[in-house]
């Protein structure tokens, strides 16, 4: 088995680093935040640049992310199996629901959204695709949580972001939750990361039974809840038929 | 000035094979395509699946993008400072002319799609942001062609894709058309690409004037064609206007 490329890994953390500061760099900036000599990351940026992965802005001289990554990121929408699948009971679940639907994997201990139905009515929202949402306060989050120790380990050994003051942040309060997802086989998220907003959402299985994504819809509480908070029945039933539906198509067995 | 890391580059070529094949490939396949010993090959995707540009696929084995670049492609989008001006003057466009509106830049000589706004009514139409369009067969693609002498001649020097008999495919007729872009400063496509559709489009500048985009609408010819199968003269200057407006938010001086 042969070792780690070191100058691809190093030209991931550049590429990283360019798309977490939302911004452009400058070639001493990204030396100093990876710890390259200044010539090392020169050689790399450079080859990235004639990749087409990184552009240098021509008034500033500063480097930003590439015109090339736009296409790779869609071509992996376009091979992604969980995302293929989905498509076909996205729309219907959105249909039957009334709200927004999203299907998610977990990238780097985070929820990645694959796919995107907007909330069929007339209201401007802004495509998700490609977002990264918080795990621990989206019902996404905590169902792909539930079914993967590690990354909910992750979660729970750093700081959670209190995003409001019903976000789950304590190692014991997301635990349990956790657990009761595995136990009812759903799960839901009211006003933990935005005030006035809920989810459900349920596991997406793939070949084996392994759990490979979820999906989930959102919506206002007092449309995705009853006059006890709870999510409503008919709603959870919807996503799981979906989830199923979708799993079903991958292959997963009866479970 | 530090030359070329070669395996950055190699791990490019191989990550534009995953997303050209348009689905999975094994090891084998991949040395034999990019010419490269086996072993290579492994260390390489091996190093991409670490960083997850690449991911295994547990039954077959094969390899395939991963989640990472979808993350970096909208990240891209994020910082791109074309779409993020475009975005604004896209809507109204698509809300005064009825039609489809797409924004694009040359990548690899071919059109890429930054940002789309449907056509404002309700059917069903899919998201071709990401997606790489011809540019010879399409407004947006000859505008950007019209103002950059090495991809019009590159592609000219290429063989170009008959999608209709309208198509233009020598390079006579495609150089005489980019000559009459630049002339008036716009330019049409009409059942070039897709019998009964037409679109129109016009430059964006950059800093310093430069050519950087292209805005364009497309739809039914009956609909952005008069009887005399012209370009609506009205719809021409919608959308020069929003050429105009997008190139001088970008700090184009007057032209």
């Amino acid at each position: 088995m042969p070792g780690q490329v070191q100058s691809i890994t190093r030209a991931a953390a550049i590429l990283r680093l360019l798309a977490s500061s939302s911004g452009r760099l400058g070639i001493g900036e990204i030396a100093r935040s990876l710890d390259l000599a200044k010539g090392t990351a020169h050689g790399i940026v450079r080859t990235l640049q004639d990749v087409g992965f990184v552009e240098q802005d021509k008034t500033s001289g500063k480097y930003q992310l590439g015109a090339a990554l736009l296409h790779l990121g869609t071509s992996y929408l376009d091979v992604n199996e969980l995302r293929s699948r989905s498509i076909n009971w996205a729309d219907p679940l959105a249909a039957r629901s009334g709200e927004a639907v999203r299907i998610g994997t977990l990238l780097d201990g985070k929820v990645l959204v694959v796919h995107h139905v907007f909330r069929p009515d007339d209201t401007l929202q802004t495509l998700d695709v490609g977002s990264l949402l918080p795990p621990h306060a989206t019902a996404l989050g905590k169902v792909l949580l539930a079914y993967d120790v590690g990354a909910a380990n992750a979660v729970m050994q750093g700081e959670p972001e209190p995003y409001t003051r019903r976000t789950l942040v304590t190692a014991r309060t997301l635990s349990r939750a956790l657990t009761e997802i595995r136990d009812n086989g759903w799960g839901a998220e009211i006003e933990e990361m935005t005030l006035g907003k809920a989810g459900i959402a349920a596991p997406i299985r793939g070949y084996g039974g392994l759990v490979v994504g979820a999906i989930g819809l959102s919506g206002p509480v007092d449309r995705v809840c009853d006059a006890q908070r709870h999510p409503r029945p008919a709603l959870v039933a919807y996503v799981r038929d979906a989830a199923r539906a979708v799993s079903r198509d991958l292959g997963a067995a009866r479970w």
